[in-house]
């Protein structure tokens, strides 16, 4: 058997994480695998409590340590509960979003110290690193546009314009900083292109991991 | 004017938190000073839905480190939006349990490191700390009689015999490392002779904060 592989998709607002979600998904299932579909925050009763509190307008002002505290409280609930146990178990983990976009939001974004996300990060997570990270890149305004669409913004999707273009410039340094983890879909293309990086990168992936 | 101080009230279920921190209360304002009184986890709308999820049922065998992070989450927000700002403003500040406790409960009661709940403290309270904190001292079973005669056990309430054992130890082992800060109250005695002793020691504090 194949050792699972923990693989997660990051990417601001509006850059079609759900898509991306859905054919990765499935290109692992039609490998014969396993795969625990999740989110962050969130993916447990407590996550999904605290994503509440985290994207809901109820705590607007909140303050940024909370925030980083909250998205690390959920972190180690969702490792505990749910990702360690699935790994453990041999199921492949696909989980929208972790902690690259904590680096991004609230250490780019927010400008929370990033060694105080790096040590939260080792204390929580111990060695557990994703596999795999796909990174959905756009400029922002193309990204909120589409979010905005959708539905009513949540309370990071109401931050301004220059919060995100530092989470997104955050993104790829952190993508530039870890090449052999990342890899950089340009998603500001029409859907049909997105999905045939996203495949390509996949099926590059699956071919190396079931090759082992 | 005196300058503004911060007391917390410390010890296990059962101990007569609640007659003290209403006594305190009192003796602070007959002399005059206003006085802010509050309680973690709580104190803000976000510290009190974070309380509602570490003392309910709902979440029972959260990790560890969930419930660390959730409690200085809840700290940060109450520093933050409540306690700084009242001691800022002039207003003593009164709260029913505060770090201390993480260190009893988590530290000594759960077993995580010390090392990590210091370096959450820093982070979140910078030089922050009590200027006086009442320990009600007794014996576990007396405490959890008293207090299970009240109400139904909540998730901590719900613990075994001895983690409460090891939470009174680290309470004590605290008080003995910072004599200057606390006052270690006999909450084992009659109510009379319990007051006797908060007001006692509250007064002391009063006559030196006063006379400074």
């Amino acid at each position: 058997m194949t050792i699972p592989r923990f693989i997660t998709v990051e990417g601001i607002e509006g850059a079609g994480k759900t898509s991306c979600m859905d054919l990765l998904e499935r290109r692992i299932r039609e490998r014969g695998h396993q795969v625990l579909v999740t989110r962050e925050p969130g993916g447990t009763p407590m996550g999904e409590d605290l994503r509440q509190l985290l994207l809901g307008h109820r705590h607007d002002g909140m303050a940024d340590d909370t925030e980083l505290l909250l998205m690390f409280a959920a972190r180690a609930e969702h490792l505990h509960a749910k990702i360690e146990p699935a790994l453990a178990g041999g199921s492949w983990v696909l989980c929208d979003r972790f902690t690259d976009a904590t680096y991004a939001y609230q250490g780019y974004g927010r400008g929370i110290d990033l060694q105080r996300i790096a040590t939260l990060e080792t204390w929580v997570q111990g060695k557990r690193r994703p596999d795999l990270t796909l990174l959905l890149d756009l400029p922002v305004e193309v990204g909120l546009e589409r979010a905005g669409r959708r539905s009513t913004p949540d309370r990071f999707e109401s931050q301004a314009l220059a919060f995100f273009e530092r989470v997104r410039r955050g993104y790829l340094g952190l993508a530039a900083a870890s090449p052999g983890r990342f890899r950089v879909v340009d998603a500001g293309q029409s859907l049909d292109k997105v999905s045939q990086q996203v495949t390509a990168a996949i099926d590059a992936f699956l071919d190396q991991a079931d090759s082992r």
